[in-house]
């Protein structure tokens, strides 16, 4: 991971590529290295469909390594849906397989003078450029089968859908599993319209050849691993709730708490919630042969996906998240787990973000194109994106655009980002984080449903004000230097617990490179990440007035609870004085 | 003109009036009222179509009175379209009848708890709100005829088509001209979605019993107007371009200026522009025996309008402006005078914004939705928005919004709205107003086509950037003064040029307020409007880096003169050094 490889597709010349030392960003990992180019080589007015904007694709500091959880990419660029710096994040095999290739960066820069596609190939060999039109407006799934009867059953895939092609504020970048299907996104903040306007279908990685990435001291490196894994496996989160039931353990837990945003976060509970919670999920896909318990990456040792099963036992998709759960589940008013998982594989397949989707389903249920709870026609709208007609560029679009489009107020986005599943009146904490956060409406960028409602890292109540700044700005200094790791976020749950497992991560970098990084030093790393991102922002001509909720959660109360957002705009500009 | 009239809509109560003594806003008229409420009673983080906005109609401080120009109207609120502050001007009868029935403004509040449709009725008994169900998505011709066949041949309207009703961000207010057709708008950022917003179909007016508004010194007052109507009849642009040819007369000038956008502002010359020049359309409208020479109110004696009739002598529309012109013509390659007719009787109609309508057609057709050139598909796209179809509403949404949704780079907008005719690379001093004005792009609000291609009110080179900020700053301040006093813009022309000219129209407003007003006194009047909109603006989120044009205006050099935008930022950052 000494070198970045710049991939330069025009319009002066033909696509090329070349290959350089990491030079200035050299100890960057991750989420550091995506927002630390960004920040520092894309202007930040341009145009995020433009030649001047980069996508950058950057492994953990411990991907490619021994290292548990490790398998994490960092997706970079100015966001055609925000206008701002991002940084998506996502699972699959890429990160792992960039790293053991030796990149610690792949920068997609210019933009090709033709409208044609290309491909993007590298293996120990180097990188290739390769035409690619015969997978235009292919799904991602048709294109991932193409790419591996090409290439063999040893490559991984970064991909585009149709929804990318059309370069649409909700598309996504699709990163292949361990079994070669297109599961994983890149979500947020329509990273897959910028690889679009690239002219980039896919990346076909093959690390054959190459070997695991080694540690400076392999002893103390293989001590803290083991150490990190026992408190993974120890954690009730990790080792209990994600492993049985995967992330939509949550969905009785948040509806429970009242801040299950539902029918376009109109109220706080769903009644049929327990139709499609994570019990019921996994009854279901263990009464049809899938699988509960299953890694998205070569080294997951948490296991929180599995595959969803139609009634006849045929693969349909991968386990529905969570948040997608939410998104096309009870923000739609819908209670159907064999419709949500069509959604979410129409998603995965289309190219476009789960949680984008469903809230903008949602907005256009409330303006009159659906009824809440119509699956159906929920699938038919997510079916007219793949179809490039109007209606479905709306709503590719995402929920801001829709918003507007239908002429909607009550549209749950910030910094033009749906908000995912966590009402922020009812979980304060994911208020300030959806505000403040240099990504928009994101619940990964602080999590504060750790101590809101998990009694994890502590407990802050998640109906009062108080104490929700510390803990979001804490939470977001932490994520964005785990962003940096490579790690998967779900290990926070045991950081945040577990002293020994913190400093067990910070002896697994140190004996890899060879450092003396302190938690300090882990502190510094998230702070110095999120300074740059807001830097960004800054230039690109964010302020204040853009890290506040929509009016209407001040407005209007939230039941079972009857509460608005109470954290005040004073308290929300202070959550970066750092 | 010494009560405000607030019109509540709701949601606690059924919609009522309530009149109030003008108060703190006393002194204050157009412009400088509508900025000055909204900037100080609307929340500038507000969602512009919620019950927190609020819609501003003032008249200005001559109109009503027998001062020859002062019939136009200011329309205010929070743009839907910008997200800024918004006045929209435009002429028709209601701002003399406004200010004949002794509003000095009409304030919109609230929103209804339902959906139902109102109309407002104005007259020298007072204000009522009746039921408007029967005009729900009519056209603003037929919307115009049923209230004028219910409220007398002396009655005016203000109106919405289909487009207010839907929200859209380029939705216009209708005003009706003394011919009681809706040919004159508040055309500009979305203002019409905000009167949709607040229920209200049309305000009907009707001054019947009124008498005009009398002037504290009557002899100075008639002396100052006779002076300054000779200023305006012997300037060659007020005095014989505009009424031979109306703003059309613009058309050959700009073109053979080498900076009228063409095809979406791919070039900067249009090789059939004679076809729809303003003296073609003249030598058409009189062959059909239409008029060339018309008033949109009473008192005007410029006469710029007209009405163009189609090859049978029927009535299609008024004399289509300049900028319809452009937008609907060269803007998309269309050279037929009929066609452009068609599209501004619809835009009309429909409650259409022309010159975002044009951009906007302008950047579908890059994006593939029609040929540059095809005026038949040009007319179905707007009708798309008369349907109400999610093609229609993208469209009627505006340039920028469209430009999402199709995933294009080229959208010449500035703060979200559509450039007007001139480009900005060509004529650099309309870049600078472009830029900052706190209108987003707007030509009217400082309109340096004056001394880049006019020869009016001094000389500054078109092609470069020197003297720009300077010609445009005072511009801006001008405007902004002309604006507060009901006064048609186009009287700046000879104002600029005549001395006593601009010291007529001082005298007026003196001799009719018993004021000692100087032309300081004026430039501060300018000044202190801007200020009161910037502010609302930074209060709103805007920043420095929202007054930049898009990047492509300094990448891509416009032929002929093969030019890009040449002012600098930090030069474009002193303009409201004042």
């Amino acid at each position: 991971m000494d070198k970045i490889l710049r991939v330069h597709m025009g319009p002066e010349q033909e696509p090329y590529c070349t290959t350089e030392p990491v030079g200035e960003y050299a100890g960057l990992g991750g989420r550091g290295m995506t927002s630390a180019i960004i920040a520092r080589e894309v202007p930040p007015l341009c145009h995020p469909l433009s030649a001047d904007n980069r996508l950058v694709l950057a492994p953990g500091l411990l991907s490619g390594s021994a290292a548990a959880m490790s398998g994490r990419l960092s997706v970079g660029c100015k966001s055609p849906l925000t206008g701002g710096i991002k940084e998506a994040n996502s699972g699959g095999q890429p990160a792992q397989v960039i790293a053991r290739l030796g990149y610690a960066a792949i920068v997609l820069e210019g933009q090709p003078a033709d409208d044609k596609l290309y491909k993007l190939v590298i293996d120990r060999h180097g990188a290739q450029i390769l035409p690619a039109d015969d997978l235009r407006m292919l799904g991602n799934y048709d294109t991932v089968a193409k790419l591996t009867s090409a290439f063999g059953e040893k490559s991984c895939c970064l991909s585009i859908g149709p929804a990318g092609e059309m370069k649409l504020g909700a598309a996504t970048i699709a990163c292949t599993d361990m079994e070669q299907r297109p599961t994983r996104h890149a979500g947020r903040g329509g990273v897959g319209a910028v690889m679009g306007s690239k002219g980039i279908k896919a990346i076909v990685l093959d690390d054959t050849g190459m070997s695991r990435r080694e540690p400076k001291d392999p002893d103390r490196f293989r001590e803290a691993n083991k150490t990190f894994v026992a408190g993974l496996k120890r954690h009730p989160v990790t080792g209990q709730g994600l492993p049985a039931y995967g992330t939509n353990v949550l969905t009785n837990v948040v509806n429970e708490a009242g801040a299950y945003p539902t029918r376009n976060f109109q109220t706080g509970r769903f009644d049929q919630a327990a139709s499609i919670s994570g019990e019921t999920q996994a009854e279901t896909i263990k009464a049809r042969g899938g699988q509960v318990t299953h890694g998205c990456h070569r080294g997951c040792v948490i296991q929180c996906s599995g595959t969803y099963l139609d009634e006849k036992g045929n693969y349909v998709t991968k386990q529905p998240e969570y948040e997608t759960v939410w998104s096309h589940g009870g923000n739609c008013g819908i209670d159907d787990m064999d419709a949500i998982a069509r959604l979410d594989r129409l998603d995965d397949d289309l190219g476009l973000d789960t949680i984008e989707m469903g809230a903008t389903i949602g907005v256009a249920m409330e303006a009159g194109l659906a009824e809440f709870g119509d699956a159906e026609r929920a699938i038919e709208l997510v079916q007219e994106v793949g179809k490039g007609t109007p209606l479905g560029r709306v709503l590719g679009s995402g929920a801001g655009v829709t918003g507007k489009v239908f002429g909607m107020e009550r549209v749950p986005v910030v910094k033009n980002q749906a908000m995912p599943a966590y009402d922020p009146r009812g979980i304060q904490g994911m208020g300030v984080t959806y505000a403040t956060s240099t990504m928009g409406a994101d619940h990964t960028a602080g999590y504060a449903v750790t101590a809101n409602i998990l009694g994890v890292g502590g407990t802050v109540d998640a109906l009062k004000p108080e104490g929700q700044i510390e803990l979001s700005r804490n939470l977001q200094i932490a994520t964005a230097a785990v962003d940096a790791t490579g790690m998967c976020l779900f290990t926070a749950f045991a950081i945040l617990d577990q002293p020994e497992t913190f400093q067990a991560l910070i002896d697994m970098i140190n004996a890899f490179y060879g450092l003396e990084l302190t938690a300090d030093g882990v502190t510094e790393l998230g702070k110095k990440i999120l300074k740059f991102e807001r830097d960004f922002n800054e230039r690109a001509g964010f302020t204040a007035r853009d890290d506040r909720l929509p009016e209407y959660f001040r407005t209007e109360a939230l039941p079972p609870h009857k509460i608005t957002f109470q954290v005040s705009d004073a308290e929300l500009d202070t959550v970066f004085n750092f």
